[in-house]
């Protein structure tokens, strides 16, 4: 049995409809796993209604009347909602959300989290001071070396920076960081997704990776070295051009991917995992993950959202669950 | 009839290989074009034997002797090769195949031209002051206006800037040339691929298309009001999210697509379109296209080398070459 808390996001989004949709399917089938919901009551009978879901729930506000027979609605408070609008209610509600899903989990009861998307315009409108979960998660629990690592059978990609803008990554790339983040893709594979020797590619910043030198030279002074000062410990090569890496399908020959920048990642990861992707956090003592699209205002409240994607992230996340306790295991059977 | 002159590109790479393969192709069906090659005669005839080719051709050194019948063979001298290395040596034969090329056109003894792949190294190494064929050829017609534009069935998507370095590109993002580039993309749409009212979309620079300002200011503060300025006289709309844009399938909704910069286009253009697409400078006079791919130097004189793309980029040369004549003979009609 494993626990898991799904986080209601931002409540003017499709957040909440993809949510109760996967619930819908998750306790349809033999279902052994505790699955609980931090969503405001309004909002969840909402979509409860709206989709038709008929399985069993009941509102509770603490984690004694927890079970795996039926949803646990965790009770946070009514609110206002502006179907398909940022605003500073839906910021508060989404923090307050991710807040009760993680003192369940300091405490022991919930294992893993699964998060809807939230907006980081309804965030700042709420004078929440993170871009997103990612900065949120690691600052809860004080760590620094995280990534933001997308998951689907096809591909597994982390990228090097996450929510900065283009004019600043060039600055961002630098040989320390690079090395630590083929480290820790390299552990995650290994503890988190049970790969024994990942082959790891890099790819490049840079149009044609820069051509040895003459569209940029961060391939050149910084990638480059990086990786090699690396080869000895791990399976790791590059810098791939980046378009040639995704167009001639040369992804497939590897277990996991370093990109360089938001983009160059999500574009190729999206098109290839329509609806499947996941997005995980790795690094982190705690499992969580989430959809890899976002709020989707424009469709909010239509009934019309698609919930693969977080229901492949509760897959992962339960998968990663028992590959932790296994290697956990393994090392005290050693 | 239409008249084609194809460059061998750098010889130390594919593209002798795939104009080769090409022109078995074009030459086992009913041919009615004329088909020239600029190319050393011992690559040509490496490559005829490499790949069976059994074609007639004719070594010609100029065009008194362009005949439709077999494959004219435009003589350039021996050269020495180093297969799959940019050389010195190279880069000057592949200049010198582009500039016997334009001499036919500029002359009016072929109509377009097809360009093989050439080295951005090997021109360097042969203090070739240009970093691809578009700024050459632009610079060969003293023309400023001109855009690197991918053509499929699939996807037309034209490049704002073309092998800028990701640290540059912030700054080359203008108003008044974000106003041209969507100008040139509805004019090339209607006169060279006959669309007539073009849905056009913009794409935003930033991830997430700078989330309101939160991730950068070129959408909110250039590319946005560029769009809006225009939007009373074609039907143009963005800039829409990257990753949402090709991932959630929007992109099949418009005619024409401008990107911001190189891979945000390459990357989904080469994974929608393996092996099949083609580059076309838009805004010129001279018609040239090129496959999308480079001298892929790690396969050069293996037999391995797919033609698919060439010989798309022949098909599009000769279309774009044909839709421009019915323009012209339209206008005079009326």
């Amino acid at each position: 049995m494993t626990r898991i808390v799904f986080t209601c996001g931002d409540v003017n989004g499709i957040g909440p409809e993809i949510a109760v949709k996967a619930f819908k399917k998750i306790l349809k089938s033999k279902n052994t796993n505790q699955i609980i919901f931090a969503c405001p009551k309004n909002v969840f009978e909402y979509y409860y209604k709206l989709t038709d879901a008929k399985f069993k729930f009941k509102i509770v506000d603490n984690q004694s009347s927890f079970s795996t027979s039926y949803l646990n609605v965790l009770l946070l408070p009514d609110t206002k909602t502006k179907l398909g609008y940022p605003t500073k209610v839906s910021g508060k509600i989404a923090y307050h959300s991710i807040i009760k899903s993680l003192e369940l989990i300091d405490n022991n009861f919930a294992d893993v989290l699964v998060t809807s998307p939230i907006s980081k315009e309804a965030f700042s409108l709420a004078e929440i001071d993170f871009p997103g979960h990612t900065e949120l998660l690691a600052k809860h629990e004080n760590n620094n070396n995280y990534m933001m690592l997308f998951l689907s059978e096809k591909i597994k990609a982390g990228l090097l920076t996450i929510h900065s803008p283009i004019s600043k990554i060039s600055r961002l790339i630098k040989k320390d960081k690079i090395i630590k983040a083929i480290e820790l893709i390299n552990l995650t594979a290994r503890k988190d997704l049970m790969i024994e020797n990942p082959k790891i590619a890099v790819l490049g910043l840079n149009p044609h990776a820069g051509e040895n030198g003459l569209i940029g030279n961060e391939e050149t002074e910084i990638i480059a070295p990086a990786i090699k000062s690396l080869q000895k410990r791990f399976d790791v090569s590059g810098p791939f051009v980046p378009d040639a890496f995704w167009g001639n399908k040369t992804y497939k020959k590897f277990d996991m991917i370093l990109g360089m920048y938001h983009d160059q990642i999500l574009i190729p990861f999206k098109l290839l995992n329509f609806n499947n992707g996941v997005n995980f956090t790795a690094g982190l003592k705690l499992i969580r993950t989430s959809p890899d699209h976002g709020t989707a205002y424009d469709i909010a409240g239509l009934n019309k959202a698609d919930e693969s994607s977080i229901l492949q992230s509760y897959k992962y996340a339960i998968k990663i669950f028992q590959n932790r306790n296994r290697s956990i295991a393994e090392s005290k059977s050693n």
